[in-house]
């Protein structure tokens, strides 16, 4: 592409791969995508199984991620009005059980702590002695201990609505986990907040859908759609579920995020009532609301490719990546400092309300792994200088968001005017290429064979696909019938995701039943 | 003070208290330092006590300063080099046996988890179900499940040095509880290093204690003085324990953060192993060093008075509280606009590196009980506007730091244009109170019978001390002996709380065994 490219260890990487194609992530999407996945988790160090049952290990790179998302989540609950507070991790087993669809919903897996010491028995094994009075669950979900407080908190209307979130780790007792996905404790945002009236609880339930699906389409670059859950995948205790559907590439459904409408059940399992303006005490109208690190699989499965991981500017660690060539002793100091201006200057720009993230580096390992280990984390550019880059006063510069092989000198003048614009395009590639994917793969199905036929697996047309795949999401006329549902998960392993809040009126039969239905909703197959 | 002061509400307040002089704390400090503490914290609305006993909830204004702690201290570790990740809650207990000396420290105060699932009885009553194989223990500190991905991480001396943080909450089962202070859930940040040399590894241990210390003189307007522990006070494993200590206005020693060097002992539980540059495997060299929401505790009872919580600037989550005169209808509008333009020109300036953070309080209550809330909450500067500081285009201003009385008419303009340089007054002032206290109440002690005098109670010089109080710090000079300082805490509840890192050094006999010493120590009664 330019002359000198021979001075980046990258070509020669390259042309050993000319004969003999290869991609840095191996097995590929169209291999294996269950174990693509894993793959990508562990080339971009993201995370790792830990020795305890379950629960993963968060390495640097996928916590930098989760603290980025973190960030930008944490500003949008501050500018739509909410506050953080902290609530205890464990809750007692009466309080679990104030609600009844709760507790059926969550008794089942959690981890229960019963004693509080440990004591040597004859043989010096420690066994849990100092059983409890009442044993204690590790917090699932936080509505009923929250809701404890919120009935101490609120006595009069003034005092609503209370808007409050916590940042916390749950334990749900997960049998089959994976990465990110599904592990057995999380991280996780929850809001929970009580107002005076349904209605008022209703727009909060709503807003919040909307910060997700802003956030989810904004900055993770994913589109999403909203909608509202049937029964049978409502929150334990809700009366509304709504929730955001993104499609990844194996055209499976993930839920992202979402926001439970509670009705007055929990407050009154907790108690939470007020005297409102004509002096009638009456329980409060509450809400909650969560996304979870689960966010960051989400991420993987949406942008990455067979060399690896691929991040969205606005949420990578790091924007720009700079690797200064440094083989050459007599030019080694030069081109570092060259090196150093330049991450000095990027750092003082602004990309996205924040300074630009870069990454000197200086690691004395072969150029080839260097750049291949940045392709693999995600990184959006990377930049290489070698001596003769720094004597034409330039920057040699790839994106991941083109192939590993696209790369071009560029003036490092034109570098820094252009490098933000640079990171806008990225971003928005991302996104529409995730939007050209799930509009692709979503389609109207009319009757139950065409339906059957959708989801049946089969060969993929394209080779980065996996071979076995289904049709993706189905939009289809369902007549909200908990037995046909049940039936359908039970045969095809096919859901209905959502009922979309837009678009999704169209009366007619039933896709399963034949019955008169109103909507059309999403069915497909999910994480 | 100025003539138009009778448009706020705050004055009818004051001359009411003109008569009976009346303090926002009931008790004060000089009445009953113990209770005061806890009417601050309830005052400010920070934290209560929660059902599940031991854990506390932190509330919206405590958790805000918690997380002004946290940016900060985030910051200084990056900037130090260190990245965070994240890893189990759960600790099995054969991971815990690993460090002999770990598990006695810990294991007779911890939540352990034994079961799974909860299923109901034949009388419906829920019990745990689903037995673990192996108990698990909710983490009291990570030291020995870091270390199994250490282990992991760590092959050749190019992983090392392995710097790593964790935000996390831990649960140690404590049988006395107070908010903050100790709590059996608290939240927390712990580091964990692994070096190549034991050398490096101490210095980092030293790093640690210098960012906490220059954290809290310099963030925390709260004087440390930085110093090792002695045998009986370290940490359980550890080679040596460094710690930063405060005083509190009732004298007693606070430990606001450790550092500890742990040689090759939890690399050895673990099996930390790296092939050195000679191809020598060795043990690695490991550090550990937190800070908890117990700081929150130690400002509190740093700087707050018999009118509430006093916050120093750099860490309040409000620097400046706008309150808006609006009872008179034909002006409300007005008065409200020009709040609302000052409090966005206030959010332009910068302090202490962020925007100048600025509630603006429109409720409808009482004046008087708005401006004593504020007090309550520590907030470093009120303003109060009321249609003729409009019209002099004046605000009326109070300084926390300052009686509650002292309030003067300043020119808009003029308020705008020192705003920051007050705010730098005020963190310096309460910096400069609080050392000033320090160095009243520590003072050099040469025999028993002085030790034992000074920390003898005794009714309190001035009126805002508490009634029954001790010395405060002894300086004096300690043989290193065990058996005498067990003694001596058991006499009269004084511990050595640390070795002074400087100027310690002065031979001579030791205040409780007359062998000889080579250091002076700090003896006090401590939190």
């Amino acid at each position: 592409m330019i002359a000198d490219c021979r001075e980046h260890a990258m070509t020669n990487a390259e042309s050993k791969q000319q004969s003999k194609p290869q991609t840095a992530i191996t097995p590929t999407r169209a291999d294996n995508y269950a174990e693509w996945y894993q793959q990508v988790v562990r080339a971009a160090d993201l995370a790792e199984n830990s020795p305890v049952r379950g629960c993963m290990v968060i390495k640097p790179w996928g916590y930098a991620i989760w603290e980025h998302m973190q960030r930008v989540l944490d500003g949008m609950f501050k500018a739509t009005g909410h506050v953080n507070a902290y609530f205890p991790i464990f809750i007692p087993v009466s309080f679990l059980e104030k609600e009844a669809a709760h507790v059926d919903g969550f008794a089942k897996e959690c981890a229960v702590v019963t004693h509080h010491r440990l004591t040597a028995d004859k043989n010096g094994k420690l066994i849990p002695t100092g059983e409890l009075e009442e044993p204690l669950v590790v917090r699932p979900t936080s509505e009923t201990i929250i809701g404890a407080s919120f009935a101490k908190w609120v006595e009069s209307y003034r005092d609503l609505p209370l808007l409050i979130n916590q940042w916390a780790n749950v334990v749900r007792w997960e049998m089959r986990t994976r990465l990110f996905l599904r592990t057995a404790e999380f991280l996780w945002q929850e809001g929970h907040t009580a107002h005076a009236t349904a209605d008022e609880a209703r727009v909060e339930t709503m807003k919040m859908l909307d910060v997700y699906a802003d956030f989810a389409e904004n900055f993770m670059a994913m589109p999403v759609i909203k909608g509202q859950k049937t029964e049978g995948e409502r929150f334990p205790g809700a009366v509304d579920t709504f929730c955001i559907e993104a499609m990844m590439q194996d055209r499976k459904a993930l839920q992202a995020g979402t926001s439970h409408f509670l009705g007055q059940n929990f407050a009154k399992a907790s108690d939470i009532k007020f005297l409102d303006q004509s002096g009638t005490l009456q329980h409060a109208w509450t809400t909650s609301w969560g996304v979870s690190t689960r966010l960051v699989g989400a991420l993987i499965m949406t942008h990455s490719d067979d060399d690896g991981l691929v991040l969205p500017p606005k949420l990578a660690p790091a924007h720009v990546v700079i690797m200064p060539v440094l083989h050459k002793p007599e030019t080694a100091q030069q081109v570092m400092d060259y090196c150093q201006s330049l991450a000095k200057e990027l750092r003082g720009l602004t990309y996205a309300g924040v300074p630009v993230r870069v990454e000197l580096d200086t690691r004395d390992i072969r150029g080839g792994d260097k750049v291949w280990g940045w392709i693999k984390k995600g990184v959006p550019i990377r930049v290489e200088v070698g001596p003769r880059d720094m004597e034409a006063d330039s920057v040699f510069m790839g994106r991941r968001d083109k192939g590993h092989k696209e790369k071009s000198a560029v003036k490092r003048a034109d570098f820094l005017a252009s490098v933000t614009a640079i990171l806008d395009e990225i971003q928005n590639s991302l996104f529409e290429r995730a939007k050209a994917h799930r509009a692709q793969h979503t389609q109207k199905v009319e009757t139950k064979d065409e339906l059957v036929r959708y989801f049946t697996p089969k060969k993929a047309g394209s080779d980065n696909e996996p071979t076995e795949i289904h049709g993706g999401f189905a939009l289809a006329r369902f007549a909200m019938d908990a037995a046909a549902e049940a039936k359908l998960k039970d045969d095809l392993g096919v859901t209905v995701r959502c009922i979309p809040l837009e678009g999704s009126d169209d009366p007619g039969p039933c896709v399963l039943t034949g019955k008169p239905a109103t909507k059309r909703v999403v069915f497909a197959k999910a994480y």
